[in-house]
């Protein structure tokens, strides 16, 4: 039997982030080894409160949580989620569908403050970003060498070929902190974009929720009650999806299994100025070295990603 | 021996369309019946006397030349040049470079007012605009079942994965008329798209220019000094590329032989408002359906490429 997959969530923990929870925890291949959290669909706090809360739900309350950055690099204040991101995943990030009671009930913040570099260090670690890029920019500042050790790393973020979602260029994860996606991209790291380009291509419709609620569990009743609320409101913004990407979930899928995507290899820079800030593209100077540092995933075999999601998510709920 | 491929080109001919002009020329595989003439590097005017002035020098002035648009779609006044473009491709389109004398001795207007898109209707023609698709545009208004009958259009223009070269996200030849494109885009016509993309990978020095100055033709003199005109330009505007863009000639080599480069099927739109203006960028109403109607290109095989660009334009000024 080969050795399982180490993964290194990084979560900004929303409702996709709790789904690539569920996913990796579901996957026979991989063993999750921590979550960091990161500020970005909600709060810091609020991220590795809700992270405890699912790891508890789903059995798991061993696995350690890490508190990561609470702002961009950069900035004054700490970060609070705009208007448009509490629609979508909630004032508690979770989709509000949690008793009064579960919310009593939800574990202290028992979250560490540090260690989770030194995880990241250990090299066999696949370390899968779903939020903005703040704390790999700050590990690679604290660890120059980092980029010549770390495996690929898959993150969720970016936007190549299709518009962005928080603006005509860019995608949130990268908008929310341009700077830091930016000298990620140009360090040197090996990475692996999983951005809209192809997260909108795998969705998720209300039958395959009802097969959790179907479950009769309580993770399978939350999951479902949660996700809907997701697709609601996919439904008000994007009514041509028919259902809610995949965000996160794909991205701990290509991480696990590079082989559910095709990808461009190309040498990226984020766009930091004017209107156009935050946009991912092609670095021009960069355009024609031999040498690729990422793989932007432009193609998903969205119905072999969507069985195994619905498979794997399932074996974390049951 | 197998047939000919029936080019018909579409050019707004400043000093990369002559280049692409003498590719076609030079290539063996390939017969031009015709050159549409466009606004855009230069007037409409300015490119039928250089297309005709150029077919002349090359020996082929039996070719006909047709007249296009002299203006986007919509737009109130014929289309002037825009000092930044004068600057790139001379006031005379052809980097200035012409003596007095020879251009007294150009051509006078003979192009045809009509008859192009007759041209066009002949199934076995593979047409390539490496101008503004206005000429096509109007053409599709026209002649409504042309999707559906027209080969592959391969058209040079527009930045997928690149920033524009007259804007952040805009590419010259879509910018000049977005709602053209567009329009192009959404037709359901087989395209495929040479970009900035692949453009900006394909670069020819002054090396290459000096081996046909050796020739000792007039036509070899010719193009070189204007391809040094624009080899300056590029130094200035470009430094780290090395050299100048091969626009045009990779749109004519693509259209004679798609192994050259890589493609992404996909299905474009053209933004047409707000800062972002011209961008070519996938139709997220459209990123789901499994028909593509564009082949953008993203790799370039680039040493094979120039090689054969060499060889065949050397061809065609012998």
């Amino acid at each position: 039997m080969s050795e399982k997959i180490k993964g290194l969530l990084d979560l900004d923990t929303g409702i996709d982030d709790a789904l690539a929870l569920a996913y990796v925890l579901g996957s026979p291949e991989a063993e999750l080894v921590g979550v960091v959290c990161s500020y970005g669909n909600v709060t810091v706090d609020t991220a590795a409160r809700n992270t405890l809360l699912l790891l508890e739900l789903l059995g798991r309350p061993d696995i350690p949580v890490y508190l990561g950055a609470d702002r961009p690099l950069g900035a004054r204040g700490p970060f609070e989620p705009p208007a448009g991101v509490v629609r979508i995943h909630g004032r508690d990030g979770l989709g509000d569908v949690l008793t009064e009671n579960r919310s009593r009930n939800a574990p202290r913040a028992a979250a560490r403050r540090d260690g989770w570099v030194e995880t990241l260090c250990d090299t066999d670690v696949s370390y899968v970003p779903t939020g903005p890029l703040t704390n790999l920019a700050e590990a690679l500042k604290m660890t120059p060498d980092l980029p010549k050790s770390l495996p690929r790393v898959t993150f969720m973020g970016g936007a190549l070929c299709v518009p962005g979602n928080v603006t005509p260029c860019a995608e949130a994860n990268i908008r929310n902190d341009p700077e830091a996606a930016d000298a990620v991209l140009r360090s040197g790291l090996k990475t692996r974009m999983i951005g809209l380009d192809v997260t909108h291509q795998v969705i998720l419709t209300r039958e395959d929720t009802a097969r959790w609620r179907a479950l009769g569990t309580a993770a399978g009743r939350f999951f479902a009650d949660m996700t809907d609320h997701y697709i609601d409101i996919y439904e008000k913004n994007n009514p041509h999806m028919g259902g809610c990407a995949l965000h996160d979930p794909l991205a701990a899928a290509a991480a696990i299994d590079p082989s559910l995507v095709t990808c461009l290899p190309a040498n990226l820079r984020v766009e930091l100025d004017g209107p156009v800030r935050g946009r991912t593209v092609c670095d021009p100077e960069r355009l024609r070295d031999a040498e690729k540092d990422c793989e932007v995933a432009l193609i998903v075999d969205a119905p072999r990603f969507l069985g195994e999601f619905l498979a794997r998510v399932e074996r974390a709920l049951a």
